[in-house]
């Protein structure tokens, strides 16, 4: 009650003031509010919300960051210290303790490399949980569970390494080398959360300079939100794909990769074809 | 240029509108603004937020949103499946796949019953990964380490699984004992998290008719989130308290406790009285 008494003063209180002013500045002042967030006023047509649905708002927002704050306690929690930071040859010295490992990884791509030849301790436990196919060769008792060694080929001591160190603490530090390596391997021990993790990456540096040979490297890896995102960029941009040199290496070593090109590139203009056709109807 | 002179004549109609309306309807329809999210017409004093801010407000309520979803999978990922799920005993069969422990747990808190001598299986790595206290007791080739049998005392089997399952998963089944349960094995061995997520709940759970037995065994346990709520829920009911069995019980027991009820209650009394002596100077 006291507080309807007090609208209808302050309402007359702002009529009184109307008529004291020009007609031009009163219309445009009435219809002017406050804003919450920014501080400054308002008219009709830049109207947000009431101030309730501001501050449920507010109070959504709070409740997610609150979560957030939850499930990073949550990741630290569960991450794991990464075994690569005590090397076996390592772990032999007093002053490093023990990480426990009961099997080992060797990256076999460069055997001529001597530092290809460093083991990478880790756990069978982890190797099961992270990856289907690690589960699979463990489990069964094949050879690898056997020898507690497991060959890795075609992969970097670098790149198996960031691996092993990703399916610890599911971090990485990318660049565009790494990123693909990672995704090979990602690919390979299907670990679907690390795959994601390269592609996001990639897809964010994809470029003009670079879409033919994404696209090829996204085919042949199974990358299908990179190859989407490449094969958009090379069909907006047809009139220049055929100078390109990637474009005539392309069509020498896998010519049915280009069709899919031109394919997607047909498939686009129907599309946009029959879009403009409908919106010329209505 | 265009959209100024839009608005222009905009205003312009609306002038012309309010000349013929009366000055009384004029006034509050001019004040009104809709709600962009509960669709509800609002006036100059519930005002909320701009379109700007609260399109933006939108934006950083998708972002986190997304970062969520990003933090659920990271979660998913380095979560472990539980080694509980295929006790030692059941191994054996060749139905159940190895999970690779090199320790079991067991519980020594009623010896009398036979269920407390089941061992639970673990892993080494993720005892030392999430608790400090199994760290320094298998890293430093303690008589558990050699044995690979680490005995919790004053633990009932049921609470020391769903203990080990929380350092795998970080998730656990609460009620009221239980909570209590876990939350005295996670001080024991420095599982923060764990201990967190217990004080949360009993901490939730709490009410007078509870809160001298929470006081006393947060005290105990040095949990002291629970220790001041609980002390805060005592001290706003002293006119009940001496008339409470537990009262009686726990100034027989432990008559430090009682005595810190009562500093705690001075304390309350006087900052309120400067608070209110403060305010009445104002």
């Amino acid at each position: 009650m006291q507080r309807r008494r007090c609208t209808s003063v302050r309402r007359h209180h702002h009529h009184h003031y109307s008529a004291e002013s020009e007609m031009e500045t009163t219309d445009s002042e009435a219809e002017m509010m406050r804003c919450i967030s920014c501080q400054e006023d308002y008219d009709a047509r830049d109207a947000g919300t009431c101030k309730e649905c501001y501050e449920e708002a507010n109070e959504t927002e709070e409740e997610l960051k609150r979560e957030i704050d939850d499930l990073k306690a949550k990741v630290a929690f569960l991450r794991f210290s990464s075994p690569i930071d005590s090397p076996l040859q390592l772990q032999a010295s007093r002053f490093l303790p023990p990480c426990f490992s009961d099997v080992v990884l060797v990256a076999s791509h460069d055997s001529s490399d001597s530092s290809a030849a460093v083991p990478i301790p880790a756990h069978k436990a982890v190797l099961v949980s992270r990856s289907p196919v690690f589960r699979a060769m463990l489990e069964n008792e094949m050879e690898e569970s056997r020898s507690g060694t497991i060959k890795i080929s075609d992969a970097s001591y670098e790149a198996l390494r960031a691996f092993v160190n990703y399916l610890y603490t599911a971090e990485a530090c990318l660049d565009e080398q790494m990123a693909c390596d990672l995704l090979v391997l990602a690919e390979k021990y299907q670990v679907k959360h690390l795959k994601t993790y390269c592609e996001r990456f990639l897809v964010s540096k994809l470029n003009w300079d670079n879409s033919v040979m994404s696209y090829a490297f996204a085919q042949q890896h199974n990358a299908k939100h990179m190859l989407e995102a490449a094969l958009s960029m090379i069909t907006d941009n047809m009139d220049k794909l055929t100078k390109r040199e990637e474009y005539l290496e392309l069509k020498a070593k896998d010519p049915r990769l280009v069709v899919e090109i031109y394919e997607a590139y047909l498939s686009k203009q129907v599309n946009t074809a029959a879009h403009k056709d409908s919106s010329q109807k209505t």
